[in-house]
């Protein structure tokens, strides 16, 4: 180790080469930079590159495979290629990559990413809207707790992300519980990266706009574990759980978690302080599990919910769904809530389900936004499903 | 959208574009591939690339910058370009990043990766060694929290992450407490990633060679509410903490976290149950306010330590280091334990500070391997340390 080339700065405090290597190994530009006026700038540092490529989910979809635009960013002298939104952005949690000579890749010069099933992709937040319920704001913040559980019905030890209140460590107070599901693909992780539910969940209760309460985010991947990385398969890519995402297992298993929870938290253990929703698969699965046990829930969200199971679906869970409907219904649950975007490619499958809900007089709330099956509108159905709950 | 371009498959899972765009938008190549020999195999797809180069911290130190070796990598006639390991690797967690004609990244087709104060890389593991103690094994998990603690001394809410051992939820047991400490650019997050504690104890415990513990890592950097992105400072860039390094406030501090743990959590709350701990600057935390507080622990732990304080360090906790020293061994700590690399820049520090124990018959264990200040040390010495806790 050459002792000349440590700077005095770190000399002084007393790090070594190799956070060195950590702090200035990246590119030394800032990227992205957010201009006052919500106008953002992208950087890299690529003196030998030949093309640099940015694509985002704020661009309008454009005829690309990954329905993202791109635009081609420009070199200066010094070799950095940047690209700045000719308008200011609106509040918004984004995600963007870079494409180097033709490699798509995140934005070496900012660590924060989010992950996606197999996809990682850099990201960044615009505040001044609706995104300050995505912002970690100085609020009280509740705890997020990864723990396992044990399912006597799938015969595995399972990994879950539990939220808690702020306060519950500290108080004796029982919460009501809201199990969240995510969609195929997805996992534990999903609704805590991608659907930001603890700075959600923290702000609303600061804004007395929600309830205080327990969020369950459970594995809903009946053949799984944990997220890949986290479970005895080890540092797996992920992927879509195939033929266990309609076996009906997870669904007819799901009393496992509910006994987990009620045994171990201190919560409310009545069909009024319970709720269960999900995002695509997952409101799939809140759909059938709540009309399974219509006794459990009282509160019920579909998020541009897939309807119909497909293919070859033996399982009980999945059979006499008119019938388990009348059952659940006629049980009066306090809000049965439906959210689609309409661009959604499940649109169709959830107006004719509410024509169903329509001709039995079933009560419900819907949701309808724009844009389709993306993650900016599951997190808007989340900010106004929770409100309604256990109010 | 064209509902032509979806697959069977997608329309009979019930995903959409998006899901697809994130299982199938990275690189379809394995990488890395982990032969059954423990050869390795790096691949990207990059036909447009002129140059592809492979750096990890498995190849021997070169004269770069990073400290690291760099490969270049084949280009194959499909554009894939590709390096496999000459020679099987040791068991060990790994880190690596591709250069793309000068631009260091993460490899598009792996999801895991490890964040380094602002570098991220990708990562892998090698089994078969002592990298079996950093597996996510199949043996009972404990929980990992990341909660918020009101501290007086610093006047902020600040974050810690948690681990209780497996069954501490469904049980009533009290247990002895083990406090982590970071090194500077570290965070509340080091030592769960990159030192894969939840990991090591779980292995251990499983093992019989610990004792279940509660392990505390705290967020060091006194003027830091969290880590970067966890804060209400947004999703900044990490940094090192500068001025607030070795000011005093936090050692000064600390029995604000004590307060919560205990209050909070099932513990035993006397010195024989209170372990401290941390690497680098961590390690220098943890003999000043082992010291500053004689009464708190019988177990201290030093990895790769700053001794010295330097620059200009006023505060109180670090006066009379000799006279401190003499009350803190005078009340018989069960274990006092230094462990350093033989090529640490720190190892002559380590050498006088021993020399300094050594003159007062002061008792401690000493702990020497090869290589230097690096994360592949702190693990070994997180599984030599925490077997010595509480018996």
């Amino acid at each position: 180790m050459k002792k000349t080339a440590i700077p005095a700065i770190l000399l002084l405090t007393g790090t070594a080469i190799f956070a060195q290597q950590a702090l200035w190994g990246g590119q030394e530009v800032v990227s992205p930079e957010i201009h006052n006026d919500y106008r953002v700038s992208f950087r890299l540092n690529a003196p030998h590159a030949l093309k640099i490529e940015l694509t985002g989910d704020f661009f309008p979809a454009g005829e690309q495979q990954d329905s993202q635009g791109t635009v081609e960013m420009t070199k200066n002298a010094q070799g950095v290629w940047e690209y700045t939104t000719p308008e200011p952005l609106p509040s918004e949690l984004y995600s963007y990559s870079f494409r180097i000579d033709g490699v798509k890749v995140t934005d070496p010069a900012n660590v924060h990413q989010i992950r996606d099933v197999a996809s990682v992709t850099s990201t960044f937040l615009i505040g001044g809207g609706q995104a300050d319920l995505y912002k970690v704001n100085a609020v009280p913040h509740g705890a997020v707790t990864r723990c396992w559980y044990d399912s006597p019905g799938l015969e595995m030890n399972r990994r879950l992300t539990v939220y808690t209140p702020p306060g519950y460590e500290s108080g004796g107070a029982e919460y009501p519980v809201f199990y969240l599901l995510h969609g195929a693909g997805g996992d534990e992780e999903a609704w805590i990266a991608l659907g930001r539910t603890s700075q959600i969940l923290d702000n609303l209760i600061a804004l007395g706009r929600a309830q205080p309460m327990i969020v369950v985010m459970a594995n809903c991947n009946a053949g799984q574990e944990a997220a890949p990385g986290e479970s005895s398969e080890g540092l797996v890519r992920p992927s879509f759980a195939g033929t266990t995402l309609m076996d009906g297992r997870f669904e007819a298993a799901f009393p496992d978690i509910i006994r987990f929870i009620e045994s171990n938290y201190r919560v409310k253990k009545d069909k009024a302080c319970r709720a269960i929703a999900g995002l695509s698969m997952g409101g799939f699965r809140s759909m059938h599990i709540s009309k399974q046990y219509p006794d459990l829930f009282d509160y019920v969200g579909l998020f541009s919910a897939v309807i119909e199971p497909r293919g070859e679906v033996t399982s009980e869970v999945f059979q006499n769904t008119g019938e388990k409907l009348k059952v659940q219904f006629a049980k009066k649950p306090k809000c049965y809530y439906i959210a689609i975007g309409n661009t959604d490619f499940l649109y169709q499958a959830n107006v004719d389900f509410r024509r169903k809900l329509d001709e039995n007089q079933y009560p419900y709330l819907y949701c309808e936004t724009g844009e389709g099956h993306i993650w900016k509108n599951w997190r808007i159905y989340l900010t106004k499903f929770v409100p309604m709950l256990f109010q």
